[in-house]
This record gives C-alpha cells, sequence and structure tokens, in this order.
C-alpha cells in the first residue's frame, strides 16, 4: 500500500520537491475534537518517493485536541510554533504507562514508531504545531474514527465487549463517528 | 527498547533456539476478554535476537476474544488451530474500512504492520490459534488498557472530548481497566 | 525476483489476506523423502507484498524428512503439530556447528536466516509441523536437487572433486535427481 | 559510528524524549557565513535513538547562508518559518543539474539523502526555518570546512588540481577555514 | 552472531580502514579442492562494522575449485584476475536453474544473495579472483564441509536418505571431511 | 531515482549476471584530472537489481587523481591494483578529520557510506585499482563538478561567499567546470 512509481528524472523538476502555504491558520470549526492537520507527504510532494520522511501542519482550536492516534509506519518529532499542548504517548503492554508533558512554544517532543499519542490545547488561544514523521507515508489512524467509524460498522457487541461498555453506549459512539 | 545484546557465539547451545509446551492448553477463565496469549519471542527464545520472527498461541474461551490491538513493530499471520473465529482489521484513516472474516480451522489470515485488528470466538467451543509476527520483539498495544488502564491514568476530559463520550462514563472505564 | 506489483487499494478486500485448508492432510507418498510442504506466501496471500511474513505446512510420512535445505531470504520458525522430528541447523564455515534437538508435539524451534536445517521423523506415526518465515517469499534451496538435479546438469567432474565422489556417483545421483 | 545504548526501559522518563527553546533566534554574528545551525538529534534527545527522525532550527543573518553541504545518511524537509531563501540541491554526476527554488514564510522544500543542497537568506531581513531529517544522527558535510579545513590539512596540490586552482589560492582557502 | 561494538570516534585511525598483502599469492596446496580463501571482512578491518561490505581473495590451483557454498547474509560479485574460470549458481526450488558461464581475465559475474554457487579453474595455469560481497560479516556455508564435516556429525541415515545414497558412502564422506 | 524493475525470471539468463573487459586499460588523457572510471553497476548488470553491491576500475595516470567525491547511497572499498596511491576521506563535521594513508599494490582502503574521499597517483607510473560499492545503484558527486559545474550553473555570489573567495575566482570556476 505503499508503493508509488518513481518519475523519469529527466523530467523531475524542483516543483516535484516543493509545496507552499504552510504558515496560512486553518480552521478547526468544522472538526468535532477541535484540530485540523495539513499533511506533506508523497501524496503532495512527489520527490518525497522512498525518502522515508514527510511533515504535518497541525492547527488546535480553543479546548481542541488531536485524539488519540497512531502512526503504524513512522516517528514523529513535534514542534510548538504557538500556544500550550498538553501531550502523551503510552508505552505497549503490559507497562501501558503515560509519558506526558506540557510544552509550550520552542518545545519539541518525540512520539515513538507505533505508539498511540495525542496532542491537547491547554492554553487559552489556538495553537499551531509541525511534526516531521519518518516515513514519507506514515498513515495515520485514529482510535475513535476506526473502532466507531469503520465501513463497514463493526458488530457492537464485540467492541462491547472489548471496552466492557453496553452496547448501547457503543451503538451511539457508532453513530457520532459514523 | 528493541534491543538485546548477542551470547558468544561459543556459549550458544540448541537451547537457544528452543520452546516447549505450546501444545497445552491456558486458562481464559481470569480474563475480562476471555482469551489469553502465550508469547514465544526473544524473551523466551534469545536466538531469535535480531532475526525478525516470534510466534504467539492464542486460546479463546467461549465468547472470548483478543480485542483490538496493534503491533508497532510487525505484520501478524494467523492460523486457526480449532474452533471458529471471527477475525478483522482495519484501513488507516480517512477510509478506516474494515476487512473482516469468519475462520475455521486451518483457516489463515494476514493482520498488516501497525494496523488495529482483533479476534472473536464465535463457535460454541474454545477455540486456540496461533499467529507468527515479522519481528523478533514485535510489542502490543492492547487499544483499551492503554487508553483507559494508563500509569497514570490520563485526564479523563482529554478522553471525553476525543471519544464524544460523557468524562464520567471515561472514569468508569479507568476504573475497570486501571 | 521478489517484486510483485501492488493492487489498486480500491479494489482490495478480505480475501486478499486469506487462505484455508491449512488442517487437511498433505501425501507424502509420492516423495522419495516423505514429505510434503505447503507453502502460503505472496503467492497465495498477495495481501502479504512487502510486510516480510509467510506460513507452511510440512507434512512427514514414516521415516519421512524435510531433507538440508536453506532459505535464502528468511528465519524460520517451526512448531510440531503432531509427532516427534528431529531437527537441526549447521551453523558458518569454519565451525560447522551441528545444533539439533528432538521436538514433540507443542515444541518450537528456530532456524537462523541462510543456515542449512533439515526435520526428520524419528516417531512411529505421520507427523505435522507449521512454520512461519521472515518473507513473503523467502525461497526454499534444497540441496540434493539443487546439486543433484539442476536444469542444465552441472558437469559431473565439478561435484565428484567438490564431495570428494567418484564421478560415477555423481551420475548415478544426477540420475535420481534429474 | 552511528551506535548508542537504549537505556533501561524502567528508567526511561518523558525528559528523554523531550527539548526546549526552539523558539529562541540565535545569533549569526560569529560565523563566517552568516547562519547558525541549532542540532536536536540523538545528542541532545536520547529517546530518538534508533528511531530514524532528528530537527534543526537555522538562524540565517542577512546576507547569510547555510554553504553547501551534505547530509550522509538522512534526506531533509525544510519548512520556512521567516523571510526569504534561495534554495537548491544538485543532482549526481554526470547531469550535475541544479533544482533550486525561491521559498518564502510556509514553503516547504525537500533536499534527498546524500546530495550537496545550500540556502540563501535573499531577503532583507534575518531568516529561520526548521528542517527535519531522516536518522536520528544524520551528520553534516559542509564542503568548504571538510576540504579546506580538515585535521590535518590536505596537501594544497592535490586540491589545486581537483578545483584547476592555483596552489597559493588553495593555501589561502586552508588559512580561512583552517 | 553479526554485531560488534563501535570504536570510540576519537581512537579511531586511518588503519582501522586499512588492509595489506592481498596482491601475495597463496597457496593451494594444503586444499582438498585446490583453493584458498583469503577473506577481508570486519575480523581484519574494524572500520567495516555496520558499512555492509567486504572483500576477498580467492587463488585456485590447477584444477583446483571453490567449492558449491553460499552466502547467508550476502550477494557477490567477482573479477576474474589471471586465469580461466567455470563459474555457476543455482537458481531456488523448484526451477533449479543453472546459470554458469566461462570467465576470463576481467570478466565480472554476479551471485545472488544466499544462491549456492561455485568456481572451477579450467585453465592450465593457477587463476586468481577478488569478489566483493554485500555484507561486511557475510558468513559462508560450504556444503561438503557443512553437511558431512559438522560438530559432532549428523546420523549418516539421514543424509543417507536425503541424498538417496548408501549410509556407507555418508560414512566415507563424513571420514573425508571429518 | 534507484528503482528498476524486474525481468521476467522466465527470461533471465547468465548474461543478465555477466559484464567483460575490466581487465583493459583505459586512457586518462581526455581527463582534466588524469583518471577514468569505469563503471559496473545495475546499468550494465541488470542481475544487480536489489542485490547492494557494484564494481568500478579506476585508471589514474601519471600525476592523476579521482577527485574529492562522494557516493550519497554506498560504502566502497578499493584494492591497489598497480601502483602507489594516497588516499583519503573526512570525517563529519565539526570533527572534519582527514584518515589518510600511501596505498601500494595489493593494499584495501575502506570509504564510509556518504562521507568526502580522493585518491591521488603519486607513483611515477600509471596506477589501477578495482573499487566495489554497497549499493547497485550507488550514484557519484564529484564536488568540483557538482559546484562549478551545474546545469544551470550557480549564482558565483553563493559560491563566492560559502568558500570565501572573490566572484571573479568562481566565475573562473565555473568557465573551466562549465
Amino acid at each position: 500500500m505503499n508503493g508509488k512509481f518513481c518519475k523519469d528524472p529527466k523530467l523531475v523538476t524542483a516543483d516535484d520537491f516543493y509545496f507552499s502555504g504552510l504558515d496560512k491558520a486553518r480552521t478547526t470549526e468544522s472538526s468535532p475534537v477541535g484540530s485540523n492537520v495539513t499533511t506533506v507527504n508523497v501524496n503532495q510532494i512527489p520527490g518525497l518517493n522512498t525518502l522515508g520522511i514527510s511533515l504535518v501542519r497541525i492547527d488546535y482550536g480553543i479546548n481542541g485536541q488531536n485524539p488519540p492516534h497512531t502512526h503504524p509506519r513512522a516517528t514523529e518529532i513535534l514542534l510548538v510554533q504557538e500556544g500550550t499542548l498538553f501531550v502523551g504517548f503510552f508505552s505497549s503492554f503490559p507497562e501501558n504507562r503515560l509519558f506526558n508533558k506540557t510544552l509550550n512554544k520552542g518545545d519539541v517532543f518525540v512520539f515513538p514508531e507505533g505508539l498511540i499519542h495525542f496532542q491537547v490545547n491547554i492554553g487559552k488561544q489556538p495553537a499551531v504545531a509541525f511534526a516531521s514523521l519518518s516515513s514519507q507515508n506514515p498513515g495515520v489512524i485514529i482510535i475513535g474514527n476506526t473502532l466507531f467509524g469503520s465501513k463497514p460498522p463493526i458488530d457492537p457487541n464485540v467492541l462491547a465487549k472489548a471496552f466492557q461498555l453496553d452496547p448501547k453506549v457503543i451503538i451511539q459512539l457508532q453513530k457520532k463517528f459514523g
């Protein structure tokens, strides 16, 4: 799922290594979790093919968050541009340790490959961060959207048992995420 | 987190490549989700170091499941030994497609690296599967235990917003998984 | 020799990650060495492409063996399902150490990447094992078939000198394997 | 030269994944080329070990430049934070094509692994960029400092022939860079 | 088995990247197959650690050969320095194709990773070749020595069945190689 | 830029792994630096595709040199066939250490991946070396040709500042290399 073809080297130009507009704030209003992620990977910059790196801009509204998610093929290094973020990642089973930190402008934090992580805007203003990922096509799995918003939806009884919740709660979640 | 030292080659014996007892059924009674995973990786077989493969046995009680989880460093190939399993994985955002299948004895299914996947015993008897993973130290992140049972626990308001649930529900979940 | 194209992600279905029938015993009667290997790799499961793992079922007749061979691109982890196997691998030159073990049902053994290894049924009944390999296309080089059954055959004098055997013995071997 | 030991997982804390102060402007006055690179790699963030990514902040004075250099183990993706940069990289022999672009705030450019590249501040104000590299320890080879400022210095006649310059010019260069 | 520690970079000298004497002919008289391989890998050049390449010189006596062997972790590219060699490799099961060629001075041939290959001096004089391998520690498995000269020896009945030979022939082989 | 398609395995022949004529001396007269590099990589030997190794022959005229260059994707191991070479490489910033050595016939030296290196014929006769590289497509960046002979040329003021030279000197260099 990660493979793309390489362009004929003779036809490659500087524009194949270029992207613009990452300084522009993105609205977070249409997001139920109050954030907006702008991706700059091999789909936007063809020249990144096989080169093992990509970039995102993340805008956080007031009280917004980038909810728990993983990148199946990448480590992430995040730099806070504006605002105050509460961030963290969880180590793997059975320790399940939460490594968290409050970050301010100019702070950097690392989310190791494949681990669940999140960022929450805990400041009084919108926040902005830039994050780099160690793959040209890192992928993202947002836990909530994946479990409760999949197409087709999963049998609610499976998730009810997994999360020890009433199936009715799962059905409600599926409506919200569906 | 993945590194181990290599033994002096002169001191290595056949026992460094050996493990026994994987034919024995494991109880699933003490598990809230009705399953029991026996791991055979570099922690059990030192000779697997750097070799990129490992094995697990999974016992499923009646109505038991191996709940949604990921392996941050491995693809998994599963073989059903006994019983009937409903299995699946979710592709990454934004498609969030559920790829699922009902498996019987002798059936094989693949869970690609880093993706959330699960198996549910939908037969009338206990079930058993063997699964191989493409790392000597694949790691496992069980979504429920990680999000709701982390040490220390995460602020319930963060998860309440992420999952669009009442914070009280999150606090209940944290009690169950804590 | 290892490359395959990836399917359009939109056309991928659960069946691309699925294989069935690995519970069925295979006849070993037509095999001069009394074994039968059923492969489940990227040729049988397209979804394994690039994922670095595959599976085989091995049936051993009474007195049967899986003769000395290597996998040029994979480590193997073997699980005995039924019967008693004498197994081993050889370390590289100049030590040429034999690491061997007698395995029973539920035992596991590892054959490191590229090393010559074998399994022999030393029980009184047919035996069965499952083995996983750390490549979606591991390849197999059976020493006897390769050296004595190649197309075209190699000059018998070359092998006569290599193995310090009379060329007539090599010619006999080439007749048997050809 | 790239290897570091891993910390005991039990002693790892969130601070092993954290760095601060990347929002602070660095002086470029002491630099003969008018730039200042602040590195955030495995030497500053121990948790980056083996994870394949790192970060730098680059300050450019007026008329300053980050002179031609390579990273022997990494691709770079650069984001302009403030100012206007003329940037480029050269493809390999025999094409030696220059791929260049003028970048403004919010623009992104990629410098593929191992290729010589540079950035020049062509605006009227200081400029700032952040760049990510696809290695936790990418290394940097600044062409001028390496060729003319090595310890010990190289015989000037070697470089005179390589660059078709008078040996006296090389000796002058060695004095400046030495 | 492949890991070595890196030297403190400050203590590294040019001698850590240096080896001498590869121009000297080696005697092939004490070899039953009439060849002598001089290895230049990480054991001789510490600076090769992690760098993925090594070198050998091969001397062939009249009628000598470098008998069938594999390198479990490397592709080989061979250059004939003097003499005439008949060389070949075998593709994997079930094709078992022999790719062979007669090489003279200045000819180059490639033996892909993990495949069984050989070189035979078919000229009237001693021959010499240099070969590079795509690992700093490629390993070598000489088929004859491994199967018939292992320590401890393998049960001759196993090999008798594998090669469809009388166990007495195997015992003779084990005496020759033991 | 590194990808090639694999041939249909059935159509592959021994010639896809073969190259000849590397024993022939190449003229160095048309080279301004007095050397001539004959490459034997995936462009000459299709069978090298994905196999991670290649070869070059280097002829050095009297007073000739292989000028400072890097291979962005490969380590190099060099063997002197005839003559006396002064060789070296530079470690990365800020140490910029020169590791150099005088080599005679039969001597071997390693140039680690991505580092600038060179060889100078300091003997009284032409010299010849063979070098292997740890990539089937290693690429080469000759510092002088790249900086001063790029297409299009770079603004001389950029290089003037980078090398602390008068722009007129840069313009002269661009004429020589252009």
